[in-house]
């Protein structure tokens, strides 16, 4: 990792998607994780929808990002209305539930159309790395509010042979965001302070970004985890092993509803049923006022080869995918379930604490649009 | 598979145990299904040990049968009371969760006690054919029992475009069992007159029982099915796709709490928000009377390379073992959670529906006390 990051511009640190010292995009080809180490540039608008469309990157923040960088890379090609048009369909067509890259499109193409075509690559770029920037700031802020929940979740001061348990599913860490991640925010600045947490880290099939990405980050920064398959959550909170859940959100409904990684609905539900606080860590960006509640967003269905093929490091050491099911059985994929607002102890954003009701949601938006910082621009 | 069953003998087709004409007992290697089909014989005590602990065998009653068989084996080769006290203590440590096994080992050396040193390898081998033979009788009953209740879970009678949509996880199969298996004997029987059923299949983690063993049986049968991620099954039920859930069971307890296998109780939570019904279909020898409740149930906790390692076909066709973690990556491996009698709408054995309370249960239990057929012997 040193090496291959050591032709970072200076302010890129430590960041999931950097330019190079040449001004080159590039980030880190996730799908490779945790077998193999591989930075990937993205020189092209095509190069970004790719990106998010084979999830080389995935999590909202950092989509929404790269989705804004794509338009940038397009413009610079061709400034013209058709080329961002174009570049902006493509690219929002690559994952139709990340509410943060229709976000951050929207954003860039506000922008631009107020400077002429030969200033619209320069804009589109300032506008990219203004959102990255910001994402960084708010997910800071976001571990800062969350530190103090997840303390307060358990009622003994954590030590280190009783450290606080923190289950948490699929990856809404450092590699999901430019920097720190939302749901892993908190357990970052935890380790700093040297707070002991153990993070008992949700496989999350059938991309297994749990087991891969989350394992892979927590332990690249010495964070204590254990991999669990995500049926044992339940057993977990039955038997008192878990103080409270933290997840992150590809979208928030506006009374509050929560869309998440497939299975999120499940261990929301176990941990109301174990009296387990469960909460959501998201930027005030992932909350989409146009979705009424849960039920009325579309769920996306990915391809059945997610659910019986599997990829891993065989014996020889090579990186295999293996079918794991009889060859003619069918699978059906959905990526994503809704967490009803009611099994939402709370939800954490760079503002604060937001309660999972249609107050509670116009209050952050309001916060947010009143707010210098980083939020969503809506009509 | 058809030659592979050629020697067996009469009365003996399409189990999953069976003696060929030579006597010898010969089983199917299930941790190599669904990718290959190989039998194997068992021809010592120690080879029924070795079946179970690495789970070649599987499934409360198959485990149970296996158990029996041990017995007679080692009795074969040495009648003493300490080959047999040696032979049940082995066989017994080998799956110490479940208490059809249990059962099974306490049944045998009952009726062994009565006979002189000569006869107990005969007396023992008979009773393990009549465990079988009640096993798929019992099987029979509970899938007649159960029918009627899958389909009074929908409203509407199930046709070729819409049949009943029915969940299960892991696998209560036919292969779990001597035959029909459980909670998959109303499906076989619905199939065979021809009672529209589609079958959404748990994968299972961490051992994908679902995804490997029930996705292949059901193939094998022709029965209509669908494989998805455990995580899954909280968003179809969310959404009305989901008509009923019936699950098998390691073990009951006296309250009505059901163990089986890990993610069971997150499907019945999911079942319960959604309104959906949640049956448990076992015999009643899987009642553990000397259980009170679940939590007082040992959890049996398996090897971490189960959750971070998974076989499968790769690419060149070869059966191999990949791993899906980072290599340090540390995992949790509980076998089994506890559904909460609370969330189970009733529990299917070969006497009927039996309510999941501890006056049911009871009822249940001197039922089969009363009943000249299969069920458990106990103080």
């Amino acid at each position: 990792m040193t090496a291959a990051r050591s032709d970072r511009r200076i302010g890129d640190e430590g960041r999931t998607l950097w330019r190079d010292r040449d001004g080159r995009l590039r980030t880190l080809d996730q799908t490779r994780l945790p077998f193999e180490i591989t930075e990937i540039e993205l020189a092209t608008a095509a190069d970004c929808a790719h990106a998010i469309r084979t999830m080389q990157v995935r999590g909202a923040p950092l989509i929404g990002a790269v989705g804004a960088w794509g338009l940038a890379l397009a413009l610079a090609e061709d400034p013209t209305d058709a080329s961002l048009a174009r570049a902006s369909d493509d690219l929002l067509a690559t994952r139709p539930t990340a509410v943060n890259l229709r976000w951050a499109l929207e954003r860039v193409r506000a922008q631009v159309a107020m400077v002429p075509a030969a200033e619209r690559a320069a804009m589109a770029a300032a506008v990219a790395a203004e959102i990255c920037d910001e994402d960084v700031d708010a997910n800071r802020r976001i571990g800062l509010h969350a530190i103090g929940l997840l303390m307060a979740s358990s009622e003994r001061a954590p030590t280190p042979t009783a450290p606080l348990q923190v289950l948490t599913h699929c990856n809404a860490g450092r590699i999901a965001t430019l920097d720190y991640g939302t749901a892993l925010a908190p357990i970052y600045l935890m380790q700093e302070r040297g707070l002991p947490v153990h993070v008992w880290v949700d496989e999350t099939r059938p991309r297994n970004q749990g087991a891969s990405l989350t394992a892979w980050e927590l332990g690249e920064r010495g964070v204590a985890h254990t991999v669990i398959a995500d049926n044992a959550g339940g057993l977990l909170m039955q038997r008192g092993g878990i103080d409270v859940v933290i997840v992150g959100a590809d979208r928030v409904a506006a009374n509050g509803d929560v869309v998440n990684k497939i299975g999120t609905y499940l261990k929301a539900l176990a941990a109301r049923a174990s009296g387990v606080p469960f909460y959501v860590a998201c930027p005030v960006s992932t909350i989409d006022s146009r979705a009424r509640d849960g039920a009325s967003i579309e769920i996306e269905f990915r391809s059945e080869r997610e659910v019986t093929h599997m990829r891993g490091v065989d014996p020889d050491g090579r990186v295999v995918e293996v079918r794991i099911a009889p060859d003619t059985t069918p699978a059906l994929n959905p990526a994503f379930d809704v967490t009803p607002a009611s099994l939402v102890t709370g939800i954490v954003t760079e503002f604060g604490l937001v309660e999972a009701t249609p107050a509670g949601i116009a209050h952050a938006l309001s916060q947010s649009q009143g707010d210098a910082g980083p939020g969503p621009e809506r009509p």
